[in-house]
């Protein structure tokens, strides 16, 4: 392994941000990675993307792999020259796509055996392969393990069983890794909603060392005060020195509650997702563009925001663009999305600079009116 | 009505190039408009359309009235300030669409009443309201009258018919339109593919005198060959120092057997609807980006052309986007086509100011390997 330098510059309780330090680009944290699921952040430049303020891109590497197929990326000079976005790029291990979109899939010791849900082509995907997708194929920066990652609510065995078989998997998959120049491989902690399974698996991984730990598994139904409860079981037992990923987080109010608890890094669908139907959202929560309110309103959604979607059009044109099915409504939802996400991170970075993140959360506890 | 300065720097046989000067902004000629239909070229940004070198674009008064509504556009500071484009702004009087989309219509001397394709809701349209609507409420530069456009093939008395209607209309539409400061009116040429009734209406429209005349009524399936015979019958009776625009034409081929007949202005949805349909054009044809030979291709559209998406991605990458249906596609190649387009009809001024015209049209139709 070989990982990048991360320079805590500041905490406040669990909270912290700071620096990592890669030759692809430095990444302020706490940092959120917009998703490029298939090689682009849906709708998107990769030049917007970078003008949000976006230090790193998440690819996936599931729907990678079958479309347009890792061989065919790694011939054409790897991932980021196929897409275009020459800073870092964070790769999951394909593990929580196979378990949710595969269409037929067979897991054992070895690893899983899948349809693809395109064409029903037959795929086997081992710690191994997923690591040699990623850090030689696609040419990822950050590298994740394969793990499974059960649908909770499960039963307790089911739970332990996917944290054992993930945490030799986890093993595996720092053998199959090596030693790399440049490239960073992170461990997923597993373990459902379990306080003793979460400190047992962070414990064990821990033990093994890895560049940094995600933390898998949540967000997946169990309802924010548990997933929060689980941070809270999770993160005392990673070392303070290396980085702790969020995967799939989330609103908001989940990234401002799960900085407070000591989170660096997170990715999520949402703000695109969210962008292209017809959700802007702001410190209170989403805004549906396609209210009647906004038929008439000049103002635009963020002045504030450094991004044309969110500072040079009114929401009167919105209004009208998402009432019209507008491919335009789409590129702009999305495109604000991103950049308020990424001018949140910056404010809760900013905070914690200046010691005071607390009145930070609380005010914004206060203020979010969303779900 | 108070005309654009029009100044005609070079002429070579029929063609010519020259400058159309607003107080919004220059204009080139020839010029080709891209369509913004519904306040938005269809998946771009203003600033993007711009920056492929388009200098003036067409919204169309039929979409408009019923969604947003023309009152409201006009509240909201009129259509410029609306989608967030200063530069000229020409609007099509609703006529064609009335008559190809709204549901039900009843046309008599009066006007044309008809239900709206979206919520069959009622409405009126009249020469006096579609300028009103034009050169009030939108606030265009550039305002259509009000005209019939029979469908192709059709009897000789339905077109004379409609072509009578239209110019009947058009002086209706030049004293609703008054004398106006900025503004210019364009009458509309009909009469089919009948070289008689399109001289009997160009006659009669330059009798009264107008700003600029469009040639309307073609490119709707009589074929290219008609089409161009009925230009060769219809400008040489348009006077010389007024602008003439070929409405909703066209392919690129088109675009320069037209320039060659004298056309100065033109707009057309192809460059936009094909980019959403894979599609990429260039002096042969189109491309159809989802061909399988296009899989690792490494080669951008056109590296000659400044613009991001003809240059600075791959046929691979734009291949991978087509199949896998992402947005990024459809904005891409909508974007690339653009720009391609307006290097196209700048080529042409060029070629025309440096007296080669002649042969660029020749070595053109050679290349040309389309329909």
């Amino acid at each position: 392994m070989a990982e990048f330098p991360f320079a805590i510059a500041a905490t406040e309780g669990q909270a912290r941000t700071g620096l990592i330090l890669t030759p692809r680009g430095e990444i302020a944290t706490p940092a959120f990675m917009p998703v490029g699921t298939a090689a682009t952040v849906k709708g998107l430049l990769p030049s917007q993307v970078a003008q949000t303020g976006a230090g790193v891109l998440l690819g996936n590497t599931y729907h990678l792999m079958l479309r347009p197929g890792a061989e065919r990326i790694a011939r054409l000079g790897g991932l980021h020259a196929f897409m275009g976005w020459s800073g870092p790029i964070l790769t999951d291990s394909g593990g929580f796509q196979v378990m949710s979109l595969a269409k037929l899939r067979t897991l054992d010791a070895q690893g899983v055996t899948f349809k693809s849900h395109l064409d029903g082509s037959s795929h086997l995907l081992t710690p191994e392969r997923s690591i040699a997708i990623q850090a030689d194929m696609l040419g990822s920066d950050f590298v994740l393990q394969l793990d499974e990652c059960p649908a909770l609510p499960a039963a307790h065995t089911l739970v332990e069983n996917a944290m054992r078989l993930s945490l030799a998997w986890a093993k595996r998959s720092k053998a199959a890794f090596g030693e790399r120049a440049n490239q960073a491989l992170f461990a997923i902690v597993q373990g459902g909603t379990d306080p003793g399974l979460r400190r047992a698996s962070a414990l064990a991984l821990v033990d093994e060392g890895f560049d940094g730990y995600a933390i898998g598994g949540l967000a997946v139904g169990e309802g924010r005060s548990l997933m929060l409860d689980t941070l809270e079981a999770t993160i005392p037992h990673l070392p303070q020195q290396k980085l702790r990923y969020l995967m799939g987080v989330g609103k908001p109010i989940d990234l401002v509650e799960s900085v407070a608890r000591g989170v660096d890094m997170f990715d999520c669908v949402l703000p695109t997702r969210s962008g292209r139907h017809g959700q802007a959202w702001c410190d209170r929560g989403p805004i549906n563009l396609k209210n009647a309110r906004f038929q008439e309103d000049t103002n635009p959604l963020n002045a504030s925001l450094d991004c044309p979607a969110s500072r040079d059009f009114s929401m009167a044109y919105l209004h009208h663009l998402v009432k019209a099915e507008e491919l335009l409504a789409q590129v702009l939802l999305s495109w604000h999305n991103l950049a308020y996400y990424q001018d949140l991170m910056a404010r809760m970075r900013c905070a914690i600079a200046q010691g005071r993140f607390g009145a930070f959360v609380s005010a914004f506890r206060d203020g979010w009116a969303g779900d």
